[in-house]
């Protein structure tokens, strides 16, 4: 018998940056966790703890922060790009980086104040490899919708252990998690999440939905059709179920008025949608 | 020696409830969360297991899902008064009741589609007692905000386990949660939670804090001068110290931009603010 | 009209610390969550931001790490008298000290290697006041338990918005909290700590239940009646609901085998048992 | 263009369910998390919203608590096989199920009487897929441990960003995940989870450690050296970084006894050890 290493990497996790910009005496801040990764000649640390080859992840925090306050933090992807490009072509042990990064945004609330605005959170993966180059991943996390109507659900299998109704007018709750992959290098990053983000809104609040399915493909789509530098979109969609009260105990009936949020267990949806030429996505996913 | 029964209460906490009014094809939707206590005769209950004197935590929730059917959710102190109120009123083993609300906000994103907002949590503590009658408490937790200059901390105590160098400029961060006592029944408490919430963002973002309990106080003396219908604030403000980054080993200076925003430990401020012919708050803060 | 400070209080949260106690190549360990909070005289800081009497909160935190290496950690009690102490009685500014601890408990792997055992975590709350001296109370948190049968309930107050069946054969489950007063200072906290831990889990076990209140104050009854030193229990049971699935859609009973376990709403049953001649508590449970 | 769906899949995420089994007086539990995911024919109900090869998440979640009450819940893998089996070869809609369990433990308090222990979760995911048959990983989170000697890290790459200095004796802790992958399916995987863990815990606690790596991959080697019937081990293991506190302004030294917990940045050490032999992984780890 004989054992091997197999896959394997090693980084800083959530680093907490706050980038601040003064533009006379009106700030601008950034506020990013950043997790970077690497890959590369690891044998000898793992097998026999010669640690030669290693990048300390000491360092790779300290390289963000340096990072920060040499090029500033625009947007994250380009961030994102700058360190994993940094660590492969810097360091020869290094074959491949992986970074990923949220941000947090905030509102102004005056010159040099600012208030956090919750929602949801932006976040993007880039890769960087010495053979294969780069990926890139955006996205966002914790968007929560609602539809109060326009939802049903019906026509689906029934078996021995089926007890649930068909709807005709349901509420489809859920708190998307969307990633999409670049087709290349895009201009804006920052224009393009705020069209992406519009498109899964509109989608979402504009879709007559028999199935979440149908929701999170139309979604996916309506971002390809109207994003032509993404290629490929992956969503997560927990069916946050919200179940109409019985009322009629106390003499009461509940037209879709009154229902009972509930938190486990949920449904998960989830499923990517793509071009037909998109160009295959490697370790972008991973 | 002889043992005997102490303070004691019970409810059902946290139902989740959200309620939705059709006004024709746009909907507007409330999303609590209902916690509710009662105390009373509960000696038999505590000591042999009779239950004769207890209206159970289901019921309890139950009545939480009718009165939105039969009264709608308006503001949500409002609604927790009329459960607080049912529950003494209707039973003459209940002598106090006790009903917290959270509230989440949601924005809309078409006519039957919303968007949850995040930041900050509306809430509010109501009590309603056979002989004392009511007492109300709004409030807001989570709501995040940040000062990027305009902080200083110095001229503190210095002892033998003193390391902090004094402060000149500083980034302020914290996380407020804060509660206000009405001194009456207030007409309308939609507008009063704006207002406070208003008056606590300008004091945070217009003072020149020489320390987080400045500022602290700052907040609920605005919101007391601007509010006549409230009698006390109360504040808890985390420091979320943000620590300057020593970018010198890099040949690298930092000017104020680059900031570590730390976890654990935090500083805790916690401080109250309130009228000199304040009511007594009774059983109010409990 | 006239604004003025109301209660207050300032210090460090969560400061975590690990301390290591080497007994030759056996090792021995603490790891401990250490909050301190401080009054005494503030209107100045708060009025005026003037910091004269104020102690910092990272001294504070400094303090606790310079008295773990000069006193080690022995009871987390006596560690947080310690710290209260010397804050009120090296700082003419400070009147009254609070110090809470939470200690997390590591099982031996090895002469030098622990395996942390999760379960219920260990706090304390202690205060030492400059004219009212001392009190301590110790505790325990996320203790869950759970009685597979010997519970009932029944016999309750029935109203107009009761559904729930009386039960005599159900599930009971809670996470135990719970906080008992000591009447003075306590010879060993150690095996103080071990043993009202004990009579808790075996008042548990061992009553025959009506009403989760029953329990509670049976659990109370059996610490205060086994343990002199303290004078009044505290204790909070959410009632971790765990409902019988109805299988007979399916063709199948269910004889009290098959459970979904909910999250939320849950009951929560709040109280305290107390000896008559306990001494006061003062500001013991603030 | 031409927009198309991707890899996709749907599910019942977290059905809580608790069983009983009654041996006389002598009760016994069993507490999972069971979430199930379904793909198959699914292109109708993603761009129509046609739901005739749909079997419902609810349904999924019923056939849980029917077969916990039919079958017993013994091993969580062989419970999870029986559901990923029954979805695949009873519609013919679906081509592949994965089902993922967690399981808490329980200690006895008496014969119907339980205390929840805390620490590790056990796991195991598992496929079934109408052409390429089974597979089974068995895992373990949350496996807290600690070493406060036998670590060292030095010898590591110097750049212009370092600035941490070798070290030859350190805390080492982590936050063990892993999981293993069967190489068929095991005769008792009780026992075998037994002994993998052990494994684990052995190999941590007695390897002096030159690096975070070196440990991981000790800790792969020793299972797959000790249980034949498992071919691969991953394992994703924070650096719960410990810091020495600097005791020198106060006068004190320390002497590797004060350290601060640190919660965020963290490393991650990521890494899988396998035999050479291993069959293909296949979909197992998805």
């Amino acid at each position: 018998m004989s054992i091997k290493l197999g896959p394997n990497r090693y980084g800083k996790a959530e680093t907490r940056l706050v980038h601040v910009v003064r533009d006379g005496p009106v700030h601008h801040i950034k506020d990013i966790n950043v997790s970077t990764s690497l890959s590369g000649d690891m044998e000898a640390a793992h097998l026999t703890g010669d640690n030669a080859a290693v990048l300390p992840t000491d360092t790779q925090k300290n390289t963000a922060y340096a990072f920060a306050r040499k090029h500033g933090v625009g947007q994250i992807e380009e961030f994102a790009l700058l360190l994993a490009r940094h660590f492969v072509r810097s360091q020869p042990t290094i074959h491949h980086a992986r970074v990923e990064i949220e941000e947090y945004a905030w509102s102004r609330g005056g010159p040099h104040s600012f208030v956090r605005e919750g929602g949801e959170v932006r976040t993007c993966v880039v890769h960087h490899d010495r053979e294969g180059g780069d990926t890139v991943v955006s996205g966002l996390k914790d968007l929560v919708v609602l539809n109060s109507t326009g939802s049903e659900f019906h026509g689906y299998i029934v078996d021995e252990y089926t007890t649930l109704p068909p709807a005709t007018d349901r509420i489809l709750a859920t708190a998307v998690t969307a990633r999409w992959r670049h087709a290349g290098e895009t201009v804006s990053y920052g224009k393009s999440y705020e069209q992406v983000r519009q498109c899964l809104l509109d989608a979402f609040a504009g879709t007559h939905s028999l199935s979440l399915q149908q929701t999170l493909y139309a979604m996916g789509e309506r971002a390809l059709a109207a994003c032509p530098e993404i290629g490929e979109v992956r969503l997560a969609m927990p069916n946050k179920h919200h179940f109409l009260v019985d009322l009629s105990p106390f003499g009461l009936d509940n037209d879709n008025e009154v229902y009972f949020a509930a938190d486990r267990p949920y449904g998960l949806i989830e499923g990517g949608v793509l071009r037909d030429d998109a160009p295959d996505a490697g370790f972008a996913w991973e």
